[in-house]
């Protein structure tokens, strides 16, 4: 036994800074461990005491007469690294640290952090903590809950993992009000040693914990995260709660971890591609966790209401269909048979309104007729206890009524307060209850995300034939020159060689050359200017379009020449422009690359300048990608109809738009030497063979 | 005392249907109304019982010997109009029908609740219901709690109107966990006589409500609603949550209440412009309420927020960010005052994190710096209860540490639990407490779009001189002709006569005369088929732009005519077409006018077609329109920057398109006969003068 199973799993734990005093840490944690009988041996350790709890209380850990399998710590932290020796001397295998005032407070704290870090290392130690609120594993053959707080852990299917040792205890509190039972909680606090990713190693195969819930600040290690978590989401869903998502956020966290703050897109894009579901509050979080840990995952999206009142009914499909969910009628044999078997109803209609009289044996009714439906997948019972209604017996009557059934059941109880008969004996019967219809409509909705994530068809990383070689050249000469970048000519060249299709331009460097460069190619041409190169090329209007004659290249050479002259910047006497075939009838998008510092490189697709400018509608991948992320980016577009076409244009071609994607994936792996890559615009036209990279850009890492 | 007077403060009431029998709405009224021991004379009826909760029962209520103000009817449904006449003859001034049945069941129920309504006007008595849940009013001077809910109601500052019944009884219960009191409370139910307008009306100048709460399921009068809100907005907030939002509960609320189904837009556009916060569901009403009755509106965005925990206080600046709200750091004296004043801190941010060992001590001291901060409107205290801190301590200190201050202050004990200690001291003491910080963000950025709605300037409605006779001739003529729609050049000059500047073009049935058109108003052109009239131009390629040569003129001609020869229409055989001036370098902009049934014609404005279309970015006004709503609904847009000039680009002529958004208003004012109006595109130039309607189509109201 060793690292986390000695940790989760413990035969004897020592609690090291054990107090008499009540209301105190140290004394909370061994009363914690004593009431809920723990099913191995406690060693209080105290100097100061010589019993604690009606336990014998011992010195140092070094005399405690049995082996200690764990040891917790809540010794002020200069008396950390001390007591830590001991352990590593007295050959306890796991430390779980509460005491606080290490790398969170920044100074001594990271010192003394590391120290003890060290000790670990020596002995072989595994630790948890420091900053922490403690773990606990409700499994009856260890029984062990060793945190601070006042509130019980029911015995569950859900595994806790927790960043914030106060929002720990708040989330104990809540679930506790809810009913929701844990199989084991962690809370990591600084992450010194042993991060969330070594726990949901150990959780994975852990038949006793079918639902994974995180509350996360930053990532230790965003990589091996993204492995485990995928594996881990193939067969247990895991529910995020990350903060720090906005700007502000990120400061904050920034300063109360020491942590890095990422990009928020990144880790939007790394939890859709290990199928993480992020939930934006511990409310949700919870909402969800309840569904998922007594309920199965639900076929597809479409929901059945039953309620005995009309607003409420309103108020779920309203807050349903907003968040994509399908209440579509009742109908064929499911609505003759409702309209007989439900006297007095007036029209049949989803949500089904049983008027308020109703009492159970309507909903059983009810629910018995929806629950053979093949046209649904989810049912949503809500009752509003009217006083003259026995709500116990209406409970009963519900799961009486979808008993049996494969379906997802959430009910619904307004009004009545947690905690009262019915909402019991339907949670006690596995049947999750909500206070307020919406709470539903959400934990469906992300529940929904979830099926869809694991009914994604899965691919294999594609490999294409490319040109490395001349890449390679491009970029060791660009590095000799000492640029910063590499666009223009070069830039596309580079794309070429991976197959991505771009205009090539001529360069010319007189009116004369421009012209007969603008014949060769046909009109209408575009016209930009080469030298100097000039990075936001329409900032300054140093691109002119659909050129038709002879005299609109003269004209438009000119004026970019004029442009130039007028411009403070090196380099404008050789002046040149690059003469480009004109791509017309196709839709401007976006391919990019951007580095995040704990991610690495996401590659963005977007529509046209304004779209992604103005309506921020660009997708993120984290590298490299697939037919099915590159997919997902383009569906999940807010502007993706315009590709689709609308109005009577035609589609563009998708499937080179695709493999375009997939091919800069795989010059992103190729060559870790960009920080950033822009394709813009890439002119996805209709015809086949046409779409192009009009304009590219590399920016080179600082070494 | 008559009307709403004698229903809310009556001096005597009558039980019609009291019940011996415990559990039935008749017993569970009249018991609500003596343990909540109303100030004035209860008489319960019923022809089956002598005497009823120790009270005298009377046969019927001609029997009662007193005068009876208001009379609660709790009989069987064909037994009301019989009450009601009774009740006529004994001259009582208001009547609650409790009874359901009417005509929200359809049927024998719309016969009824028409006859009850007659005998009421004959008598001159008012009536809240059918169909309903009862009412309330906490005035200790009345006393008055005629529900048959389980739930006492607090006496506060919050009027509540339900549309729905079940949902009043779950609302109150909810109410009172949170500790939230009312003045009144009305459930309308079917709205047969009394409707939430005039109980509006009512409240507009009672001094015990401070805020109103309603739940509404349709609008009976959405003029006199728009009219009336808008006033008491002005000084006390209206907090609607408004169901039937999406297309499947509009069809819902619609069956189960007999109502019309209205455009959501229309809905939301109301709201707006009369000031009314609409919520998303009954959580957010009240948490959005529990501010509102207890604190100040806060004079702008900016939120100070002071925590003894990291995470709860990052969750709460993600969710506030996220809702435009500002969490800037702290500086200058406040910055310096708080380091000193908080040993151990390490840096001052916004979220404070005191640190997990923080007490009551530092609560006081960091909110007694933050309250006298010029640079916050509203304080956040956060607190996450450790096992070590006394709650109760840390309340009694925030209280203290916040006193004086006119900033909005919202508490967030997180993990505490409702009815724990600190949080009914801080409730107590008119500081609402949250569970989550989640909510008081929510309720915070709600309140600030009703600040801004305060601050916003109130304008008159313009008149414009325009020529509203050739309109009328125009008009005269197309209804003569019985075309269903006004299309092509007539539309164009209704548009002229209105002052809305549009490119008028010229019509040639010829190559020749084409050429020729185009030669005189100068290239580019565009060239579009006039007759026959085809809707929409641009779906069927009936529209070619940029035209610059004779030659391409030709080209253009030939095409459309060939276009139309292959299409099954009539009229197809006098081809001509309209010749328009080319308006290049505009963004295209849509305007319109669409008529909703309850609320009449909405004013609409978007960017061009994808914009509109696939991006649904799209603003809705109800008619008429002042400067003020016309500029909201242009800065209300994501596209929004698309106008004021981005990339490079120039800022079009903003004041020509409102004044055409306010034209077009006067035109829809003075024009009852369109059903629907669409300028589709109007180019919104850069230039002076340059920006034009380029097609219009005005569809006539079928009669």
């Amino acid at each position: 036994m060793k690292g986390l199973e000695s940790i989760f799993r413990p035969k004897s734990v020592a609690v090291i800074g054990a107090s008499t005093r009540k209301g105190t840490i140290g004394h909370e944690i061994l009363h914690n461990i004593i009431i809920n009988e723990f099913n191995g041996k406690v060693f209080p350790v105290n100097p100061k005491a010589s019993v604690i709890h009606s336990i014998k209380c011992y010195s140092t850990v070094l005399d405690v007469p049995d082996a200690v399998d764990l040891a917790l710590v809540i010794v002020p932290r200069e008396a950390v690294p001390a007591v830590a020796e001991q352990c590593g001397q007295k050959g306890v295998k796991g430390l779980v640290v509460i005491s606080a005032g290490f790398k969170e407070v920044g100074g001594k704290g990271i010192k003394l952090e590391n120290e003890v870090v060290d000790i670990c290392k020596k002995y072989g130690m595994r630790m948890i903590g420091p900053n922490c609120f403690g773990i606990v594993n409700t499994d009856p053959d260890y029984s062990l809950n060793c945190t601070f707080g006042k509130t019980k852990a029911l015995q569950g299917k859900v595994g806790f993992i927790s960043q914030s040792g106060a929002l720990g205890e708040a989330i104990m509190n809540h679930a506790y009000e809810l009913g929701l039972g844990f199989s084991m909680v962690a809370s990591i606090g600084n992450k010194a040693d042993i991060s969330a990713n070594e726990i949901l190693e150990f959780w994975k195969d852990d038949p006793d914990t079918k639902v994974i819930l995180l509350y996360l600040e930053n990532f230790g290690n965003p990589r091996i995260f993204t492995k485990i978590a995928r594996e881990i989401s193939r067969h247990k869903p895991i529910v995020a709660v990350k903060s720090g998502r906005t700007r502000q956020g990120a400061i904050a966290a920034s300063s109360h971890t020491g942590a890095l703050a990422e990009l928020d897109v990144g880790v939007d894009a790394l939890f859709d591609q290990c199928g993480v579901l992020r939930v934006s509050s511990v409310e949700e979080l919870f909402d969800v966790a309840r569904a998922m840990a007594n309920q199965p995952i639900p076929k597809g999206n479409r929901v059945a209401i039953v309620s005995n009142a009309g607003g409420p009914g309103l108020l779920a499909t309203d807050a349903l269909v907003n968040l994509g969910m399908d209440v579509a009628p009742y109908t064929g044999v499911t609505k003759t048979k409702l309209k007989k078997a439900i006297s007095g109803l007036g029209n049949v209609n989803n949500p089904l309104d049983l008027v308020a009289g109703a009492g159970g044996s309507s909903f059983q009714k009810a629910l018995s007729l929806i629950k053979n439906d093949k046209n649904f997948d989810s049912i949503i019972p809500i009752f509003v206890p009217p006083v003259t209604i026995n709500q116990l017996e209406v409970a009963k009557s519900i799961h009486e009524g979808i008993k049996g059934t494969k379906k997802t059941v959430l009910a619904c109880f307004m009004g009545a307060g947690e905690g009262s008969e019915g909402v019991n004996y339907l949670k006690q019967n596995g049947i999750p209850v909500y206070i307020f219809p919406e709470a539903i409509a959400k934990a469906l909705s992300q529940i929904d995300i979830y099926r869809r994530w694991l009914d994604r068809p899965r691919y294999e990383f594609k490999a294409f034939k490319v040109n490395k070689k001349r890449v390679e050249e491009i970029v060791e000469e660009a590095i000799s020159n000492g640029d910063e970048a590499i666009v223009g000519e070069p830039a596309l060249e580079i794309l070429t060689c991976y197959g991505i299709p771009a205009a090539m331009g001529k360069i010319a460097n007189s009116e004369k050359a421009a012209v007969s460069a603008a014949e060769e190619l046909g009109f209408p041409v575009a016209i930009k200017i080469n030298t100097p190169q000039i990075l936001h090329k329409t900032d300054m209007g140093a691109v002119v379009i659909d050129i038709r004659s002879a005299k609109e290249v003269k004209a438009a050479f000119t004026s970019l020449k004029k442009k130039v002259a007028g411009l403070k910047i090196k380099g404008k006497d050789r002046f040149s422009v690059s003469v480009q075939e004109m791509i017309n009838g196709g839709v401007e998008t976006v391919i990019g690359m951007t580095t995040d510092p704990s991610f690495g490189p996401l590659i963005m697709f977007g529509l046209g300048g304004i779209y992604v400018e103005v309506l921020k509608d660009v997708a993120f991948r984290i590298n490299p990608l697939n037919e099915g992320n590159v997919t997902e980016m383009m569906e999940g577009l807010k502007t993706y109809p315009l590709l689709t076409g609308q109005r009577g244009a035609e589609a563009v071609d998708i499937s080179k738009l695709k493999e375009s994607l997939l091919r800069l994936s795989q010059l992103v792996t190729d060559f870790d030497i960009f920080s950033e890559i822009d394709i813009n615009p890439f002119i996805a036209s209709s015809i086949k063979g046409k779409s192009k990279a009009v304009d590219a850009r590399f920016i080179i890492k600082k070494s």
